[in-house]
């Protein structure tokens, strides 16, 4: 990941970077920070880089924080502020990772705030009066910078990290094709139940079972029964499972860190041939935005084909604001599939190409899968089948 | 909940209010937003209300949520702005929720931008031209309201919602205790797997499991074994437990958006006098902050005798720089049990009381629990043994 940054920061002339949120933080340095997840708004946590040397970072963060950076290997550095109390055992050995706590959340002099720690940092990475790219810092901690190390040159640079992470890497593409395919898995292990009078509520549970039983973790999901799939995005309740329902699955994990958004539409028995025909359009038109998915292509060119595949293969009053949206650390990511996104589509960028029909009184039909974009059309990163289950 | 914001309204004659965080609209109007969840910062949905009229609020979200609110009930209206397409089946009979959700969704024109549907929703709440409160509104949905509504005053007043927030109702505090409870239960069926070579990701995983067996969902947990812990909140992994190993547990979850936070320490066989004693030091602090939580403490009085508790009890070097915080829609609200906090405790705020030790080289010693305020002492809402669980 940190490569593709380095070349934002280069592009841009930017001598160092501060990336400041959970995402940020993460793709940058590979630090997963516990309090940017509860107190994603509030906590000062900054994985601070070298633009030549990006691969050791320094994490700046509340001195209680400085274990994760420990743990996190012999490339980081840490800098502390605030307060936070360990013991150590004078009669033990002390570890690698035990050793560099001690020296930078007990030992080391906590700095007075996050702005005078996020100075300390530049200043040890030499870059006291260099030009340094920040994704957000609050103004207090600017000002509290700028009068450590005058000569410092503080630039928002939000959008560095954001082109950085439109197109994956090999790691990532791996990370999200985990996560897809335990997503894919978990929907199977809730569909398998599927049998008169069973409830919303227990598949999700199967769902969301299977999941953490396999290193992911729910995010979000929806699971509903015949027409409730028409209502659409309401949390699975105790409606039961009838004899010709559609079963209808928007459900999203994480892995690692990583997303996923997977949508698959089933049914206990025949659903009437209106169901199967829609879904053999919805399905039709993903198979033509899987095949448009390749470097060269606008995104709202994948959206005007989806709607138009979807028309001509049988559902006439098909209608869409979006049919997809980039995926990776964060579940929607830009760009978005829809009419006046004039993003070029480049190899390795990961879509989740979706096409959902909901209607009132009927249900749901959709499917939806993450695709890799490749000169020779998209690579699905599920594994499963995408078509129509009847059960 | 509405009860305690509708005081606060009066108290700073308001005549309204529009909540905007995910937390305040759950907790103004009772609609968990799917869209605020996976956009907390950007998704503009908010629950409108009339103070003198509170159980009745108009939620105004992007179009495609109108299925949420038309399934909230009788008692919500909507007012849908942007883009989304539904179908109608024209041979249904229509539900009443799906008769509403055409109604808001479907058959009335969407307002040009969320702060048009705001003024929309104020007008037809009879606001527009009073004083109305918000948490947090955007300069340009601000301007846009008072463009449509000149009479309208707007008034910043996040703070009503807080100090709403501060003190739970029975409703609030069931969830709270089931949300404790079932975290408990789920430390319970993790620790049953405590055997030599069994590793903290296989508990990690039992953790989970039960949580989403029990309608919980996993929010943060840390589960470490030996000296594992004293390096501290490192996420679970590969190390194998062996006898006379701590296994530390500070764990959280959610239940119907409310959270828990316990912390519990077990030994694989006996851990030795130090972490047997230091135990008992901790416990009997935690049974002081539980007996101190009565109306009329403050904050740091709690802190004071917790701190003074665990050394006079056997951990004469005790330091902390904070032993609890209130809980509830999220894990860490105010007050802080910290030296400074002057908050006065009110009979049914719950708190989080806890006396975590850590040492370098050595382990985590943690116990912590939620405790609703009451007169006679607090009331600690799990259920099972606070002890040093020695197996």
């Amino acid at each position: 990941m940190s490569e593709r940054l380095q070349a934002q920061l280069r592009k841009r002339g930017l001598d160092g970077f501060v990336a400041t949120s959970f995402q940020g933080v993460y793709y940058t340095s590979g630090i997963r920070s516990a309090t940017l997840r509860i107190f994603p708004r509030d906590a000062q946590v900054y994985a601070v880089v070298r633009t030549d040397d990006i691969s050791h970072p320094v994490i700046v963060a509340g001195r209680g924080d400085m274990d994760t950076v420990a743990a996190g290997g012999e490339r980081f550095r840490g800098v502390g502020y605030g307060k936070f109390f360990r013991s150590v055992d004078s009669e033990a050995k002390l570890t690698d990772v035990e050793s560099r706590l001690v020296s930078w959340g007990i030992e080391k002099e906590p700095a007075a705030s996050a702005g005078d720690a996020l100075a300390e940092a530049l200043s040890a990475l030499d870059l006291g009066a260099a030009s340094v790219g920040f994704e957000e810092l609050t103004g207090t901690v600017q000002e509290t910078v700028r009068r450590a190390l005058p000569g410092v040159e503080l630039v928002a640079a939000p959008e560095a990290l954001k082109e950085a992470r439109l197109v994956k890497t090999p790691i990532e593409q791996d990370m999200l094709g985990r996560a897809a395919t335990i997503t894919e898995d978990a929907i199977g292990a809730a569909v398998a139940l599927a049998r008169d009078g069973i409830t919303e509520k227990e598949m999700l549970v199967a769902f969301q079972r299977h999941l953490v039983e396999n290193g992911a973790e729910p995010v979000l999901a929806f699971i509903r029964f015949g027409r409730n799939g028409g209502v659409s995005q309401v949390s699975a309740g105790d409606t039961p499972l009838q004899r010709g329902d559609l079963i209808w699955f928007d459900v999203c994990a994480e892995f690692e860190g990583y997303k996923s958004d997977v949508a698959r539409t089933f049914a206990l028995g025949d659903p009437g041939a209106r169901a199967r025909d829609y879904y053999t359009a919805l399905k039709i038109a993903e198979d033509v935005m899987i095949d448009k998915a390749r470097p060269g292509r606008r995104a709202s060119e994948i959206f005007d084909a989806c709607v138009e595949a979807a028309r001509d293969a049988g559902i006439p009053h098909y209608r869409r604001h979006h049919v997809g949206h980039a995926i990776g650390l964060d579940v929607y990511e830009t760009p978005l599939l829809a009419p006046g996104q004039e993003t070029v589509l480049e190899e390795d960028m990961v879509l989740n190409v979706e096409a959902p029909y909901y209607e009132v009184g009927f249900g749901a039909l959709h499917v939806e899968d993450p695709v890799v974009v490749r000169s020779g059309g998209g690579q699905v990163l599920t594994k499963g089948s995408r078509d129509l289950g009847i059960l």
